[in-house]
């Protein structure tokens, strides 16, 4: 712990790249936009996948793997698709290297050109779809719901650690379905899911909407996504479902007997999320002190850091430590006891601030007298001494409150940053004094959003779902509007 | 479940080819040399990687991901290791696919081609020693225990689902050391997990050896394995475990400052399994009905079949069998009720054991009647009837009884299989009529191992650990030899 971390009043987007970095959550590696996952970001990373794996097989979802790499002529076979990521993908063209003629070193064989190039899987809808055409005969094959966690890779030019790198982390799930509806209901599910999520565990309020078509997934009839919104008042996009309707089944030729013998296209569904959900963790609690970290997500829940002169006083302290240690374990409370002789309590308080460790506990020779021990809130920064009896106690409660506490606090920001605007000058002030969601009526087409997005960086966010029908005026044309969408400039 | 598998003896190799597919492990993809692991053989996996991850935690490690791609001139830096790796690797060279301006579909863009080509990893030194090197400064920093579960791409020309594939999916681990003795002690410690792993989680015994110096890992000082025995006597490297020595830290400039204040190289070790180890599990254990499962890597512990002759019958035994699955449920047993009316008790029983599951029960309306139920076991295949007070006790010992089996009855096969040779005839007649391992003195000269793998095909498997040391005369050359070698046909 030498400096202080940029403020985020003074940087926002400095704190943040500084806190990735620092908090050891991963750092930039020797390949352009590629990240380095360090231990502690990926023990995090490690509870995501955990809690949302449970999620999906209890819904009856399965885990499968399929290529990293897709021949080049599976990814033209679905137009929308192959316009939304040709541009953006990594291209293998040679399976060999060798020794340069002239010694000049290592370079590409060319005689060991491939026939047909491979991409670097952007999505794998593509050899998905020409998987479960071998999969699918008839309508008890259906419903297929497959989940793969992957590695995938999209060329982008501009790249933030967790928030935009050339190669990230997901779920992708893919599911065939007999009707339209159960496909529709499905990429609603998991929508559900998606948000139960981002809000019980990560602690991060979400709005559930339909994208416009022009944010939707290439290849997607309808995207459903969940929108988050950080600190600087910008939106992020933090998991899409996308119903795919028949477009991957026409592109590969799926079909299915049905129950009265006739061959039907299957109806299919996609949906990921990614270590982008990183970026919105760390974006939507931490502060100027470090990482702030909800207890349902947090590797390390409670810290406990000796204070002591000697051996003997650490001894003593350490035997004690060891009982509270196993009585939190019992519960199934994650602690450590940093006992390092080699750093300086101070040191190590700041660096588990840093860290986001929810709750740290402190004992020293006084504490052993008078039996109490000293416990301190990563969230609000209060300390409190309390009796080592009541320890287990105040901490399970103290870890839910916190858990509690983060979401409110998040959940209150975003409310006051949801602000309905009836004109175009109320629109672009709000946009740029407040930030947050604008809440306005459009027209519906693609040009107005083009045009608003040029005029103010802001997108549509979302046509939240369950909102209220309000007829209203576009805030751009004037034409009529059914219903308030939210736009945002968004991560 | 149409028709027979093929049987072993009549065509081993075929025999596995069916039973990968036919089992729902897994498949051949539309990209060359790429598998596609089914649900249920991904499922095998899962519980491969949990009990592993759990073991390589409970001893320091943690978890951490690495960029796929690797610079070419990363590869290059350590001479050994490139000189093992550029011929087999896919390279990618360009970012971006465009439109072809004659209409003929989609080409890779010339204007997007990368500066430096990069390579998909085939192991990841390279780019984690690069890593290392920012994260290691003093020997405070040490040791740094890493591991990494993640996809590899090495471009083999004959590939076998599981056994030899394209791209396949493995963990590997990387540490770097203050001392030479730490390092050699964590590659041991390493090697003993992985044999721990392989005889009570696979029930597969398992030889542990050092690799003689050609077959040694491309980098490495020393090559610790473990070696399986398959039932057609082919020997099946199942994980390996290297000391680096300070090969990779000299390579990357990876120094760290002693106690006393010096600047030193670091010591490094690397190691893994992948899943190959599926392909070995599936070999040791399985019959020519299907696949044999031991208990503790089973999705599926137990499944339980209904008998009935119509849907009040079914409701009946639905009602005692949901009893059955919680009692088995509550004692960590996974159990699966196989009530679908679309297919018949006997499809049913073929299918699973086709699928390998260790125990089976069968419930009718004579059952209900008496209190009984029939419990097949698929090790041996028997049958009995139990009282349906007993079936939790029963169930429980008679899946240890089932692991320990499978391990007794594939270690006597492979105790059977490990013949000491004085002669180089003996030498060929015990590998062409018997197989398995031949014991013999070796020269220790690479040149006599390699003439013996061109007369005889077989490669010395390890230098087991700890064997009695033995004078004689090598085999083929009558030269000195200090110790026996196990040498086999290998996959």
């Amino acid at each position: 712990m030498s400096k202080n971390l940029t403020s985020r009043e003074s940087d926002y987007s400095k704190w943040y790249n500084e806190l990735v970095v620092r908090a050891d959550l991963a750092e930039n590696s020797g390949v352009r936009g590629c990240m380095v996952i360090k231990p502690y970001g990926f023990a995090i990373w490690e509870k995501i996948q955990a809690q949302l794996d449970k999620m999906f097989k209890e819904t009856g979802h399965e885990n499968a793997y399929f290529p990293i790499f897709i021949p080049k002529s599976y990814l033209n076979k679905e137009a929308a698709h192959v316009e939304g990521f040709a541009k953006e993908c990594a291209v293998v063209t040679h399976y060999r290297l060798k020794n340069a003629e002239d010694g000049s070193g290592l370079v590409v064989d060319p005689d060991a050109k491939l026939e047909e190039e491979l991409i670097v899987r952007p999505t794998s809808e593509t050899i998905i779809w020409d998987t479960f055409k071998k999969w699918i005969q008839s309508h008890r094959d259906l419903p297929l719901l497959i989940n793969q966690w992957a590695n995938v890779v999209r060329w982008e030019m501009r790249t933030r650690l967790f928030l935009r790198t050339a190669e990230f982390l997901w779920q992708e799930g893919h599911t065939a379905h007999a009707t339209e509806k159960e496909a529709i209901q499905e990429a609603e599910l998991i929508l559900d899911i998606y948000a139960e999520f981002a809000e019980k565990y990560m602690a991060m309020p979400v709005i559930k909407g339909l994208k416009t078509e022009s944010e939707r997934f290439a290849g997607a009839i309808e995207t459903y996504c969940i929108e988050g919104l950080m600190q600087d008042g910008k939106a992020l996009q933090a998991g899409t479902s996308h119903f795919l309707g028949q477009n991957f089944a026409k592109a590969f030729d799926v079909k299915f007997t049905s129950k009265e013998g006739k061959q039907e296209y299957v109806w299919a569904t996609s949906w990921g999320v990614s270590t982008r959900l990183m970026g919105a963790l760390i974006m939507t609690h931490s502060d100027d002190l470090g990482l702030v970290l909800p207890p349902n997500l947090a590797p390390i829940q409670v810290v406990i850091v000796p204070i002591y002169k000697n051996d003997d006083q650490l001894d003593a302290i350490s035997a004690k430590v060891n009982k509270i240690i196993e009585a939190l374990r019992n519960k199934g409370i994650s602690v450590k006891f940093d006992n390092r002789t080699t750093y300086k309590p101070g040191w190590k308080f700041a660096e588990y601030e840093l860290k986001g460790v929810p709750l740290r506990i402190a004992l020293g020779p006084r504490d052993l007298e008078n039996g109490t021990l000293e416990i301190a809130r990563r969230d609000t920064l209060e300390k409190q001494s309390i009796l080592q009896s009541d320890v287990v106690d105040f901490v399970e409660t103290t870890l839910e409150k916190i858990q509690k506490n983060l979401f409110n606090k998040a959940l209150e920001y975003r409310e006051d940053h949801i602000v309905e605007v009836n004109s175009f000058e109320e629109f672009k002030e709000v946009l740029n004094t407040k930030g947050g969601f604008v809440s306005a009526h459009w027209d519906g087409t693609s040009e107005t959003e083009d045009k608003i997005k040029n005029l103010t960086k802001a997108t549509i966010r979302c046509i939240p779902l369950n909102s209220k029908i309000e007829e209203g005026k576009c805030v751009l044309t004037g034409s009529k509007s059914a219903q308030r969408v939210l736009f945002a400039k968004a991560y």
